[in-house]
């Protein structure tokens, strides 16, 4: 029998990452921290464990971890959601996101995709039955042309995914793209999944705007988001996802069958964290000034970009340098550079090369200073 | 619309262990340990987040606990794994079952289910369009009617789940058992899902047969266990599945959009532990010790019982206590009586009752002694 992801290889992360240990080259692929993260996560989480917290956490997660997110969630968005109903913690954003499609998206069910996007959201609608609609992102600036994803819209569509501010892109969506999609959809039983887990990272004084502040789109969607990029642990394979009462009941069905529950330890270091400190508060200068950084770097080369709005990536175009596809090009730059970057085409389903590549400078400055002084040479 | 998993409610598990919480009963539902996992691989745990292994795993799993199974593998049954291509580390046992299902279960597929079993297999099936076929095992002993195995085969028959030892039963299959399948299956392209996440705990003498020792079955198999059980770390959630390179590949598509990796300093502690210690040699003795304790204390009472020969749960019949439901009786024996079992009711998809609840006995001499006494006044 015939695999169900018959297209589907080693996810581009391991390829790249594999590659770029493989050739000792600066790895600016995989979207993680070269740097630690808070050495106060890291004592709590040990003294949860010495005090013999290593049993199952509930299948919704701790109880205070959810309640922190629904404060901060509150603080920050101006809703706070129900611990009890509403918020559900997950191994990692990437269950959610799962939890999520595989919840609601049913056999020839119509799902709406703004391309270039995360690599799990297609196989999972596959894996359901679902049918994915593309509509690709406008360049240069990959915005939403809204007037496309309208007429992409049937009596089956089931679900729009966004994720903002936008992996690879690093695109964010305005209050005004979420008032044009909540107005889209109003009359309609189309839900939203919200993949927002770089909500705090968000520069140059732009603010992140949450579905979760919109009434209209809060009541028929899931949020996504992940401890794992906000602390500096995507190791630890923490995140969660807000819903509607009635959305989250089904999210949790899913999710009681895929993992139960999530490491105990490590959620009650999350809470407790949260609970003393809005670390999250100092990201957006943290990650904007490594951007900043990058993009110094990057002055030097061949490489054209528009900086970053948001998340720890930053797109660059190359066709002034190579008009190899980008997937070619970001072995060589790994194995003769020596510096590992991410093909844009692997966030495309039929790997439309665009000449990008992504570069993740979520990474201390001597790292980005000799990648930068390597890409200077391409 | 309405619900993918209509007749999902909360876990059994999230029931009867809430209900003793609110209750104050003592907890013998939802299968953990009230004891605390070795103080040594807390430390390991503690000393990798202190040196900074807090981002993403690769994959499949880190290399060292790859390793440490394969070799553990070998030692234990014979057949050595390769750890590049056969073997997942998963967000506990739960995961690789859902990916084992998922990876080869198409609409229409047809999986045969031997009843009562774990409450997860039959919703993953369902949710991946696929056909349960159900076969109970057979009364008194819950031992597999092979016969009954045999007619309920078809062309359409994908893959068979079986569970030894078996929860919630505590019967084990023998080489006899596995014989007997590996002929039924050979001419076919059924494949088995073996959930052997209990393979440590087997009583009398008698040893666990695991699928990995017989040729015929092994090169068509999943195997899944948990160091959760086998460690006493069930909220840590580290689990595996082990494959032939195919479905590793096919099985390793699905992981990789569940969670992608599971967590980095849990996986370290845990290598170096199997590593130093053959700690789970010591478990077969360790809990054949609760479980004579614990049916040395159901001897006073009107609970009828045959020793259970796997797994840290015993099953009582209690047909000559009540005529209730056995779910009802759950219920009541926790808030009235003041302990807490599952009623085996829950592991049937028609929650056909006969008359059992399941206790865990992996609890300390002084809980298991409490709710004997409380048991025995029933
Ligand atoms: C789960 S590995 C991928 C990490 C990530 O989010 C990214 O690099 O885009
Ligand atoms: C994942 S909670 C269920 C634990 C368990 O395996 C059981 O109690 O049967």
């Amino acid at each position: 029998p015939t695999s169900k992801l018959p297209d589907i290889g080693s996810s581009i992360f391991s390829v790249m990452t594999g590659l770029a240990n493989a050739s000792q080259a600066i790895n600016l692929s995989q979207g993680f921290p070269d740097f630690d993260c808070p050495e106060q996560l890291v004592q709590l989480a040990a003294k949860y464990m010495h005090e013999g917290f290593n049993q199952y956490a509930p299948m919704a997660g701790m109880p205070q971890l959810r309640h922190q997110i629904s404060l901060k969630t509150g603080k920050l968005y101006g809703y706070q959601p129900d611990p009890e109903t509403e918020i559900t913690v997950t191994s990692g954003a990437t269950e959610a996101l799962h939890a999520a499609i595989t919840a609601v998206v049913k056999p020839g069910d119509e799902v709406v995709v703004l391309e270039p996007c995360y690599d799990s959201y297609v196989p999972v609608i596959r894996l359901c039955g679902g049918v994915p609609v593309f509509v690709s992102l406008a360049l240069p600036d990959f915005s939403v042309d809204w007037d496309q994803v309208k007429k992409r819209l049937s009596s089956r569509t089931r679900l729009i995914i966004i994720n903002t501010p936008h992996n690879p892109t690093g695109a964010i969506l305005t209050r005004q793209d979420m008032d044009i999609l909540a107005n889209l959809i109003n009359s309609t039983d189309i839900l939203v999944l919200s993949d927002e887990v770089y909500e705090h990272m968000v520069f140059d004084e732009q603010e992140h705007y949450s579905v979760l502040q919109h009434p209209g789109l809060r009541e028929r969607s899931f949020v996504v988001s992940s401890f794992g990029k906000t602390y500096h642990t995507t190791g630890w394979k923490i995140g969660y996802a807000v819903a509607p009462a009635p959305l989250t009941a089904e999210l949790r069905k899913m999710h009681q069958f895929i993992t139960f529950s999530t490491a105990t330890p490590l959620q009650l270091a999350i809470a407790d964290f949260m609970d003393e400190e809005a670390h999250y508060l100092e990201l957006p200068a943290f990650y904007q000034a490594k951007r900043d950084y990058f993009i110094a770097q990057l002055q030097a080369s061949r490489f054209e970009f528009i900086p970053s709005a948001g998340t720890y990536f930053q797109l660059a175009r190359y066709s002034n340098i190579t008009a190899e596809h980008d997937l070619e090009f970001a072995r060589r730059l790994t194995t003769e550079t020596g510096v590992a970057a991410i093909p844009v085409s692997a966030f495309y389903h039929d790997k439309t090369d665009n000449k990008y590549l992504r570069f993740c400078f979520a990474k201390s400055e001597e790292t980005l200073k000799a990648a930068g002084e390597r890409l200077a040479k391409v």
